[in-house]
């Protein structure tokens, strides 16, 4: 086994396809230089090894050989040596797993810096300030990362290692009188690396080490040991990647952008990330190091005049060094054309020679990532199939999320302007941490966290909040990266906020503002506002990138797309979204409208068929309106309708003051009604009188639905219309079932069409949601003219678990991995699965053609309709929004199997 | 097509082969045609004609030729002729299904008696008094059930021409001062015909038919539809008989036993029905029609002199017709060693001539069935597997049923003494009709259902009630047989009774007792009792035919038989029925022990785990002492201990005054109580944070337990017992849970190894209760050393029914045949049994020799025993008194696959 990839001079151990073994940097260093592209010396060590020191907490045997013959390696090209008095090499240890998991893990710079190599290293430079300020840094970074973090020790807020180093050289520049880092000068920094290796053994009763290997090795482990970090674990979590997977470490010579005023840092993306419009785009700094322009301590500078904001006083990478300018830009361009892809790129400057650092396919947004796609298309850079996998079904949930109403815009309180770091709109409560987030979020309300810039550890809360706003940091800051990642709206380096966290108060141009204040964002253009600005749907109609790639995945996907509606709106909404029929309509909202559920609560008490019978007849003029509306909306696509489903009780007063109401209204005793609604009252209603048994209880409910369905259609056909519907019996667990409520459905057809004279085609056919109608479908295949799986229901009783008690535990069995995921967010393949493979087998060994679909809120979850793809569905049906989703997704089904 | 089986005079077209097509009584007349044994001639028309009838509402095309054929058949085997002036036959019609169904459907006598055949037959028999006594006797059986019943008219209580002829017929005999039927005259009845045939045409607005032919198919076609009658449907229902069987018709010559001195009529049993005895035993009358003997109007003579009560002045059919006796004694004998089953025979003596009217296998109870089966095998009659085959599980539950204490037996106020009809102890309310003992059952009462008399109308009052009294009748009355078929207690012929239904009054003695007072019965000895009287177990131990029979099981069987107990008393109790081993020890129910609940409840408020572990190890040495006593009664058979299922909210006081209380004893706040009982409501608990969600919730309550298990087992082991634990995981869905609590069990049992020093073998496994176990199986079988299915929740799952709830619907979908039968009575096979299957067949996929057990309700069903024989698993585990049932249903299930 290998342990340790080099790379360096034009040639590499790895290349771009070892992502699993070296991780997506290290694979990347590789293959850039192997493309013979400047990248600064050094070697991989593998996923492999990491996985080995989790389990065994040790090194496999002979790594320490095989890092010193890629030292050697290094120092041959560089012609320097790690340690050496005279010419010393200093190294950097970086993370790097298979997919980026940005600032999660640990990077430790500077190593090799010790007593021993600092004269030569000054000597050498000729610039004793910059090897002290490396010095003090070293010792800040790894005192941090390696001697207190990876040592598991976890001080109190306020209290680790580098606040205290912090606090030493605030002190110091106080003494001084000076308020800029960069105004302490070469004694001042010496004198203070001393104070600080003092305190560094005060607090950590260690020495920092002063050896060059012990060093390295620190960096390495703490890499590793990074890996289990508690950000890096939370971050796995939501992103869903495998803990096995493990990191890599690149340890690389360090370059320096900040020796002086030849040296620059930056990052750069070969398109714009958050619109896709094909501009080379980034960021850059002089005399710096990469963490200043990532943080966002500094206001970095545009790379390019073309991106440069009108009037802008900063200088472009462009006007400043051209020549550097012109060979990144041919870089960036070779690499675009290299991986076929938009890059995210970092590099560094030193004494006027440029160093590619990185090179990785970069984040983007939803809008971005349709507009790149299609036009990569369109330039021929990639095909058709790969377009469509460029992107993730859920980035068109941001492009879909709501937009600031511009009505409502322009008479809105303008508060401030920052950076439009991710686009769309959000509305919300102030809050300050990202704990507060994520506890208000979960009593229910809407927060935009405030901070003056984000660090991974405000991961959680960012992901409560309806928006993200900052006052320092770039279009490339952790903010903006994050926010960027997930569609979520955002504005960063907004310098107007003044807050204060611990008062709790945000303030603009002298107006305080309160934790829980409403503010609004519009993080498209990157302004906030006072109060709540009402949202609007973004208008996909005129998006021609995602009109096109729609129709790109349409001539792909095999899988139709339907939608679940309830009302003429909903249908016409989703119509516009593309779906073709609806595969759920519910019926029963339809009966809490004050107007009807009187009928509904008469029908509920009374006391034989006859007195039932007449009370629910007087909802038929209102369900045949509804249907009316929903299949015109839809005609000629199928419409299918639901028969009433939750429990009777689900329409009953609780409350005694309304129970005392309702018996006066209804005219019968208080205790009468409140016997039957007690009678009504169940232990676990998710399995009690509802569905189907409703129907076979109470078939003069079934009857009337029956005939609204039936008159609107003949009332449409009149009209010169298509409309088709589907009636769909729920909860069927026995073919019984069908059969009895079937022969119910036909009769009201027939008589129907008898008494208007007028034929209509329809299909009578059942949901599938019980694990018995999975084991039965066989025979239930015989009634039924279709299937339609209703994988919420299905999902709860095939694991035992109530959708509205979850909570109690569900958390935890995420959290313990007991579950990889949320069965009711993507379906379970392997259990819930299992039954609908099941149930669609045995449905089409009884009838080869029968049309299946499912309408469970898995229809519009990308994972869940790649396995309905897989299994031979028809159709999936889900929420208006979630149609372009199921369209995308379903095209790439096609293209994964 | 055949439609028509004739048979006589030692020839017929059947034989008992042919009971599907002819009928169980068609059949048997056919087959002791074939074996010389005199039967009077006659024809059967097939159950296919009834199915026909029923489907058509018309008759097969050339079945008048047919038995036109087979009337010419008979006519020249009796020298008679149908309808003929001088020499007429007369005909009966009766029904006869592949299954005996007593008094369901109907029987019409004397056919063929009209204006024109009436002189012969007087000329012939020379007694005019009997002819018009048949022919009044036709009248009023034919004008009931033909022309009203079967014409479907549905009259009012009292109202029918029944009823109304009874009255007629009564006032004459008040007229004439005379009170016996029998002491009308030949012309009185002769009068009373004309009378009788007038009312009839004034009710039913038809003449009553004078044609011979029309009085046949008139008998033919009420006998077919009688199958469709209310009466025929329930009884199918309870005895789970298919609708689509239908019956067959049996038409045969008349032979009277009511002519004359020389003539008889019997019905009787090859051996004791009740007891099992070998001994000829039955019932006569001189002089009488079979209707009479069975009816229980008249109390019948006993048949032979062995059978005889002591003293009593009742004569013997030995001692009054000596040769006829030895005729009918030889033919029992006969008919027992051709059918070698105990005979059910009816016979009558015409003219000292005797006729076998119908020979079937007899109805017996559970001791009796037992009894036979060991001393026919004994005999050498049968063979082993038959002994076994001959005894419904079921019947076993009757003599396990509680007795009456002989102890309070003694002291008690005997009221009363009739026959022993069916033996065994209950106690009741007393009610007077059948609608009344349903509505108190379903009430929860207890009732006992006296009756002058009982008739088909009856039966669902009989099969509510606890136990049945009759004041007539004898023990082959109508309320005999039913309830000897049930295995329940009843007296009847107690003629002490004076009943008044109407002021629901019972008057013994002089003593009144009301609706609702209590009696008790002894059903062996005939006794009836005042007030409720203690019941005890029957000491199955000296019941050495039960203990044979259960060895012969034992012998053949493949299943283990297990309990489900949850005491040390449960489980010897289970062991001396033969239990080998507990498969469900369910753990919560010792913790409602008021000692222990209060730590529970601690626990379930604690604010963090060292609370909650502090609070739930209180709990440990009552939990140990729990497992020493159960591991203990059972060692060395396996105990498998399930670990803490319910939901925590089951454990905590709900209304307010409980939680007031509760507050103070734990000393905390009471709304911060309330919170947490609020926090753990749930809508659904059957799907909630219950079974082992609370393990992994709680991972102390599972080291508890597994402690306490464990400590037991070492405290055992150091006594010198081999007990054998294993622990069981509820509720699992996945494998990492099974996982993550097997983890946990196995560190105590090494825990407590090493602190004890004690090595102990045990097993960790699960029960399988949801689907997705069974669709993961092959998962989970990898960490799981045993299964056990849960078929109740598995089937509350799978049909998605919360057992608690069904009480909605499931009595109409079980009347409107949705359901074949209770789902949690008997395992559904299609559906939760696939899934049982399943899991199986998935469980040994992974571990070939996986250990599969079954501890649900079903355990102890015997449909779903021979289904969990024939799908492979290796034990099944039920309550206590359900172990002899489970016995011999595995044995059975051995033989019958």
């Amino acid at each position: 086994m290998k342990s340790v990839y080099c790379f360096g001079n034009g040639k590499a151990d790895g290349s771009a396809k070892d992502k699993n073994l070296l991780g997506g940097k290290g694979a990347n260093l590789a293959e850039m230089t192997r493309l013979g592209i400047p990248v600064p010396p050094g070697f991989t060590i593998t996923t492999e090894v990491c996985t080995h020191y989790m389990k065994h907490q040790s090194y496999p045997d002979g790594i320490e050989n095989e890092v010193n013959t890629a030292i050697e390696f290094v120092e041959n090209i560089m012609d320097q040596k790690f340690g050496d008095m005279d010419n010393p090499l200093l190294m950097s240890v970086r993370s790097g797993a298979r997919t980026s998991m940005p600032g999660m893990m640990e990077t430790v710079l500077n190593l090799g810096l010790t007593s021993k190599t600092i004269p030569g290293l000054i000597d050498k430079s000729g610039n004793e300030r910059f090897v002290y300020d490396a010095y003090r840094r070293l010792i800040m970074m790894y005192s941090d990362v390696v001697m207190e973090k990876a040592g598991g020790a976890e001080p109190k807020e306020g209290e680790g290692i580098r606040e205290q180093l912090e606090e030493i050289m605030e002190d110091m520049k106080k003494n001084r009188g000076v308020s800029l880092d960069t105004d302490l000068t070469a004694s001042d920094l010496k004198e203070l690396s001393e104070l600080f290796k003092n305190r560094v053994k005060e607090t950590l009763g260690k020495e920092f080490p002063d050896d060059h290997y012990e060093q390295l090795w620190g960096g390495i482990s703490s890499v590793f040991s990074s890996w289990n970090g508690k950000r890096a674990k939370n971050y796995r979590r939501i992103e869903n990647i495998p803990d096995v997977w493990g990191t890599a470490v690149n340890v690389q010579v360090m370059v320096f952008g900040n020796m002086g005023e030849n040296c620059a840092t930056g990052v750069a993306f070969t398109r714009n990330p958050a619109t896709g419009e094909n501009l080379f785009y980034g960021e850059w700094l002089k005399d710096a190091q990469g963490e200043d322009v990532v943080a966002g301590t500094r206001t970095p500078n545009p790379l390019t005049n073309s991106t440069k904001e009108d009037g802008s006083a900063l200088v472009s990478l462009e006007d400043d060094m051209p020549e550097i300018y012109l060979e990144l830009d041919g870089i960036q361009k070779r690499l675009e054309n290299h991986y076929r892809d938009m890059q995210d790129i970092e590099f560094t400057v030193q004494d006027g020679r440029l160093w590619m650092l990185q090179t990785r396919n970069g984040k983007r947004n939803g809008m971005a990532a349709i507009r790149m796609a299609v036009e990569m298309l369109n330039e021929k850079l990639i095909s058709k199939e790969e377009a469509i996998l460029r992107v993730r079904p859920e980035q068109l949930d941001e492009i879909m999320h709501p937009m600031i109403d511009p009505a409502s815009e322009k008479s809105a309180e303008l508060l401030a302007k920052g950076l439009p770091a991710g686009p769309g709109g959000g509305t919300g409560q102030i809050v300050f941490t990202a704990d507060v987030a994520e506890q208000w979020k979960s009593d229910g309300k809407k927060v935009i966290l405030v901070r003056n810039e984000t660090s991974p550890e405000d991961v959680h809360g960012m992901h409560a909040a309806e928006a993200i706003l900052t006052a320092k940091g770039g279009m490339t800051s952790h903010a903006a990266l994050v926010a960027r990642g997930w569609g979520k709206c955002c504005i960063v380096g907004c310098s107007a906020l003044e807050i204060n966290a611990r008062n709790k108060t945000l303030t603009i141009n002298g107006q305080v503002f309160n934790e829980g204040d409403i503010i609004s964002l519009n993080g498209t253009s990157g302004k906030v506002y006072n109060g709540a600005l009402s949202l609007i749907d973004p208008d996909l109609d005129s998006n021609t990138y995602f009109t096109s790639l729609m129709k790109i995945a349409d001539s792909v996907r095999k899988l139709n797309v339907r939608t679940n509606a309830d009302s003429p709106a909903d249908a016409a909404q989703a119509r516009s979204f593309g779906a073709e029929g609806i595969g759920l309509c519910r019926t029963e909202h339809m009966f809490f409208d004050p107007a009807r559920i009187m009928a509904m609560r008469e029908m509920i008490v009374a006391e034989n068929e006859e007195a039932r019978r007449t009370a629910i007849m007087k909802l038929l003029p209102y369900q045949r309106e509804d249907f009316y509306g929903i299949l015109k909306a839809m005609a000629p696509f199928p419409v299918t309708i639901r028969l009433l489903d939750p429990p009777l009780h689900e329409f009953l007063p609780q409350n005694d003051g309304q129970i005392t109401e309702l018996a006066s209204e209804l005219k019968i005793e208080k205790d009468s009604l409140k016997k039957r609604i007690d009678s009504l009252h169940e232990l676990n209603p998710m399995l009690g009188h509802r569905g189907c048994r409703l129907g076979v209880a109470y078939p003069e409910i079934t009857e009337m639905q029956a005939r609204a369905v039936f008159e609107a259609t003949v009332k449409l056909i009149k009209e010169g219309e298509k409309p088709f519907p589907e009636v769909m019996v729920p909860l069927v667990g026995s073919v019984t079932e069908l059969a009895h409520q079937k022969k119910l459905i036909i009769k009201i057809a027939n008589d129907v069409q008898a008494e208007s004279g007028i034929k209509f085609d329809y299909l009578v056919g059942t949901m599938i949601e019980l694990p018995r109608a999975c084991f039965t479908a066989d025979e239930i295949a015989e009634e039924a003219e279709f299937f339609s799986f209703g994988t919420n229901d299905l999902t709860q009783t095939t694991f035992g678990f109530s959708r509205d008690d979850i909570g109690g535990f569900l958390p935890q069995y995420l959290q313990d991995k007991i579950l990889e995921g949320d069965p009711f967010q993507s379906i379970d393949q392997k259990g819930v699965g299992s039954a609908v493979k099941m149930g669609v087998d045995k449905g089409r060994l009884t009838k080869h053609d029968l049309k299946i679909g499912v309408c469970g809120e898995h229809g519009g979850d990308p994972n869940s309709i790649d396995f309905f793809h897989r299994i031979g569905l028809n159709y999936v049906s889900c929420s208006p929004f979630r149609v372009p989703i199921a369209r995308l997704s379903a095209a790439q089904a096609t293209l994964n199997n």
